[in-house]
C-alpha cells in the first residue's frame, strides 16, 4: 500500500472549504423541493422558509450530524468473494452509467441500447478482472420506463455475481427489486443479510437544490435499510462556480445536506462522498467530463471525504472521446490515476464514451486493464528480504544477467502486471498479425469472453420462480 | 501547488533502500571499465580490485560524497524565457530519445529518420506549449555517426529555442559542440554563462557496471563545466532483480556510484537522479517500458531523490504501442501522472512509440497535451477569496445558473484547461466533420504548425558563420 496519498490541499485549506460550506448552508441554505425532506429537516432544527422552500442549517447542527457518518461502506456481491468494503479493500473500480446508446457489437454503429446489450455487458463485467462493481451501464430501449429497474437488475444479476447498482424511480420499483433480490437470495432474511443490489440517486441538483422525486427514493431506500448512494454533480461554470475552489465549496455543502438528511432518516446509514464533478468548456458550453479538472476536483473530494471520515467514490474516468482512441486512453487513464492517488476509494471509469452517452464494448475491456494498472500502483511495492533481493544482487554481481536466476523464476508470475490488451509484440510480429489497434484487439477479447462458458448466475429453478413472480413485468428473454 | 506528494514508501523504507544500496556498494561494488574513473575512485579512497576492475565504496565515503550533490539543476534555453530549473519550476516535460525510425509524415510508414525529420521535430517542439525540454528525438540516417552530435544540435538549435540535449560520442564532438554553441551565443563567455546544450550518457550499465566510452564523455563534460546527465537504466528481470524493491536497490547503488564520480571530478556539479526503469515481460522477454511498473519505479526514484536532496527526472511515458491508439494514450498518461504525483521533477514522455524505437509526429502533439494536463494537476487549485466564490454562490443561490455571471466571465480564460487535440464536439458535429480519431486530428495539427510562420532561431549571418566554421562537418541542408 502507498505510504502517503497526494494531498491537493493543506489541512488549513480543507478547513477553509469546510467552513465556507458551513457558511453557505447557514446563510444561503438549500432549496428542498421534497416535502418529507423539508419536514425532516425542520423537525431536527433547520430553519425552513415556507415560501421559498429554502432550508438553512445552523452550523452546530451540521457539525453534530456530520460526525455520525459511518467510516466504511460495504458492497455485497451475489458471491461473497466479490464483497468489497471501502476504503479498506479499495480502490474499487466500477462501471459508469447510464448511457442511452451503445456502439453495436457487430457493426460498431451507434444505436439505442437493448436488453441483449445489458446481458452481454453483465457477462463481460463478471469476467473482467479489473472491474469490481457493476453499475448498470445502459438504459433499455425495449423495456417500459417504469419496469426499467426490475428488468435491468434481473438481466444483470443473471450474468454477474459482482455487486450491482441501478437507478430506481418509483416505490413499486423498490418493492419489485426487493422481491427479486429475495427470489435470488432464497428468502427475505438471506437478502436482508447480504443486500447485493445498490441504488444511486441524483437527489442533489446543483446549485444547492434537493429535488422531489429522487429524494423520495433516497428516503424510501434508507427507511428500508437498503444501501443508497446520493450523488453530487456540480458542473463548474454552469451549475457551480467556474473556479475549482468554488465548485468544491458548493459540492461539499450539497454533500453535507443530502447525507445529513440520510442520517436524519436513519442514523448511522452508511454513505459515500459520491461525486461527479465536471466542467463546462467555456469555448462552446460542452459538458467536459473528460477534462483533467474532473480528476483534480475528485482529488479534492477524496480529501474532504477523509476529513469527514467517510469513504469516497465517483466518476473519474469519463471521456469526451467518440471512440476508443488515444483521447479515450489518456482521459480514462490520467484523471482516475490522479484521483486514486488522491485517495478516491471507488473509481467509476469503465465502459462509457462520448461524455457518458454511449457504451462501448471494446472500451469496457480496455478500462478493465486501466483498472488493474491503477490497483497495481495503489498496491505499491513490498520490501521484504526476498523482494529486496540482496542475496541475488550479490550472487549475480556486476555485469551478470537476472533472467534465469531462481529469484526471477520465483517471482515471475507476480512481480509485474501482465496486460492482456496492451501489446508488447515486436513491430514485425504486430505487422504480420494484422496491425490491429487497441480498440480492435479489445473487441476481439469481447467476442472471446462472450463465446466462453458463462453459466447463469442462478439456477433454472430460481429463474423459473422469478419468471412466475414477475410474469407481467419482465420484458426480456435474455 | 500540491500540498503533499504521493509517497510510495515510508521514510523507514527509503532508509532501508538507502542502506541496502550502501551495502551493495561496499560488499559487491561496481565494475568500472574506464581507467580514469578507476583512478579517480582509488584516489578518493575506494578499494579497487585491479584484476576484476571492481570498485568497492566504503559506506562513510558514500555518505560524505552524496551530501554534496547540489539541490537544483538548471536548464538554459536559447531564449531565457525557456529557462527551467528543477525542482523549483517543475515538473518539466521533455521529449524522449533516441529513435532510429520515424513514421513518415506523409504516408505514415516506418522508415529511418533523417535530418529533415529532426528539423521538423525541433520546429514542432519549439511551438508546442506542453513541452519544456527538447531531448533530440531521433538518429540521423543521412549523417555519419561521428558527426551526429554536431549536426543534430545544429538542426535542433536552428528551429528550437528551448533547452536541447543530445548524445556525444567523442572528444572531438565536444569541441565541435562548444564551438557551435559559441557561434550561436556570440562568443565564448556568452555560451559559458548560459550553456544551452545538454548531454545525456548511459555511463552506468546495469547491473553495477560503469562503462568505458560514455564514462569518458561524462568526465570530459564535467571537466569542461558542461551540464551532464548520467542515466541509470535497470531492466527488472533482465539486468536487475525482477522485484521492484530489488530494482530500486540496484538502481540506487548505480545512481550513487556514477554521481559520486561526477562530484569527484568536480565538486558541486549539478546532477539529476536520472532514470529509465523498465521491466521485462516474463512471458516473452519483451522490453516493457510501457508497463505500469515504470511509473511505480519512478515514484520510488523520485522519493529517493528527495531523500538525497537532488532533482529527479526520467522516462515515464514510454509506450509499447505501435501507433497513437488507446494503448499509447493510457500508457503515456498513467505512468507520467503517477510519477509526477510521486514528485518526479522532469518527466520524459513526448514523441516516441514502439518501446522508444519509433518517432511519431502525431504522438508528439498528443504528448504535449498530456504534458499540459500533468502540469495542470501539479499546479493544484487556488483558494483565494475570488476563487472560493462565496459572494457569487450567495448571489446566485439555489437553482440558479453560473454561466453568465461576472465571476464566470472573469475566470473563463484561465479556470480550466482548453485542450486542442482532445475533442469535445457533439457526436453529430464530429460525425459531420469527418469522424477523425485523435491521431488524425493530431497529424492535422502537425501540418498546421509546420505551415505556420517559424523563423529560424538564429540569423542568416550566424548561420553563414556556422556553415563556414563547420564546412567539412555539416551534412545537412535544412
Amino acid at each position: 500500500m502507498l505510504a502517503q496519498n497526494v494531498e491537493l490541499l493543506s489541512d488549513d485549506q480543507i478547513q477553509t472549504i469546510h467552513e465556507a460550506s458551513l457558511g453557505v448552508l447557514q446563510e444561503v441554505g438549500i432549496r428542498v423541493l421534497n416535502e418529507t425532506a423539508r419536514e425532516i429537516f425542520c423537525r431536527h432544527g433547520c430553519q425552513v422558509n415556507t415560501q421559498t422552500g429554502n432550508v438553512c442549517f445552523p452550523q452546530e447542527l451540521v457539525e453534530k450530524w456530520r460526525k455520525i457518518f459511518p467510516s466504511t461502506f460495504r458492497f455485497y456481491g451475489r458471491d461473497p468473494r466479490y464483497d468489497i468494503t471501502i476504503p479498506d479493500d479499495g480502490p474499487a473500480i466500477a462501471t459508469t452509467g447510464i448511457a442511452p446508446d451503445v456502439l453495436d457489437i457487430e457493426n460498431g454503429e451507434r444505436r439505442r441500447a437493448t436488453s441483449e446489450d445489458l446481458s452481454r455487458i453483465a457477462n463481460l463485467v463478471n469476467m473482467l478482472p479489473g472491474i469490481d462493481l457493476f453499475f448498470v451501464s445502459t438504459l433499455l430501449s425495449d423495456v417500459p420506463e417504469d419496469r426499467y429497474s426490475l428488468n435491468s437488475l434481473y438481466i444483470s444479476a443473471k450474468k454477474c455475481l459482482k455487486p450491482i447498482r441501478c437507478g430506481v424511480n418509483t416505490v413499486q420499483n423498490f418493492k419489485d427489486i426487493i422481491a427479486l433480490g429475495e427470489c435470488i437470495a432464497g428468502g427475505t432474511e438471506a437478502f436482508q443479510e447480504r443486500p447485493f443490489f445498490y441504488f444511486g440517486h441524483t437527489a442533489s441538483i446543483s446549485p444547492l437544490t434537493i429535488n422531489n422525486e429522487s429524494t423520495s427514493m433516497v428516503i424510501e431506500a434508507v427507511r428500508r435499510g437498503l444501501p443508497s448512494m446520493a450523488a453530487v454533480v456540480p458542473n463548474s461554470g454552469l451549475t457551480a462556480p467556474l473556479t475549482s475552489a468554488g465548485t468544491l465549496v458548493l459540492a461539499n455543502a450539497e454533500f453535507l445536506a443530502i447525507n445529513i438528511l440520510i442520517q436524519m432518516v436513519k442514523e448511522a446509514t452508511p454513505v459515500i462522498y459520491y461525486s461527479l464533478p465536471a466542467t463546462s468548456d467555456m469555448r462552446n458550453g460542452a459538458f467536459s467530463c473528460g477534462g483533467i479538472e474532473s480528476g483534480i476536483l475528485q482529488m479534492g473530494c477524496a480529501q474532504l471525504a477523509r476529513f469527514y471520515g467517510v469513504p469516497s467514490g465517483g466518476y473519474a474516468g469519463a471521456t469526451n472521446a467518440k471512440l476508443s482512441d488515444a483521447q479515450a486512453g489518456f482521459e480514462k487513464g490520467m484523471s482516475p490515476m490522479a484521483a486514486m492517488l488522491g485517495g478516491l476509494n471507488m473509481v467509476m471509469l469503465a465502459g462509457l464514451i462520448d461524455a457518458l452517452m454511449v457504451f462501448s464494448y471494446p472500451q469496457l475491456v480496455i478500462d478493465s486493464e486501466i483498472g488493474e494498472m491503477i490497483k497495481r500502483v495503489y498496491k505499491g511495492i513490498s520490501l521484504d528480504n526476498d523482494e529486496l533481493a540482496l542475496d541475488v544482487i550479490k550472487t549475480i554481481g556486476p555485469g551478470g544477467l537476472y533472467i534465469d536466476s531462481q529469484h526471477t523464476l520465483r517471482h515471475m508470475r507476480t512481480a509485474t502486471y501482465f496486460p492482456d490488451i496492451a501489446s508488447r509484440q515486436s513491430w514485425q510480429k504486430w505487422w504480420d498479425t494484422g496491425k490491429y489497434d487497441t480498440q480492435a484487439r479489445a473487441l476481439k477479447r469481447v467476442w472471446n469472453i462472450l463465446a466462453g462458458d458463462n453459466p447463469d448466475a442462478f439456477s433454472p429453478d430460481v429463474d423459473a420462480k422469478i419468471r412466475a413472480t414477475f410474469s407481467d413485468s419482465l420484458y426480456v428473454s435474455v
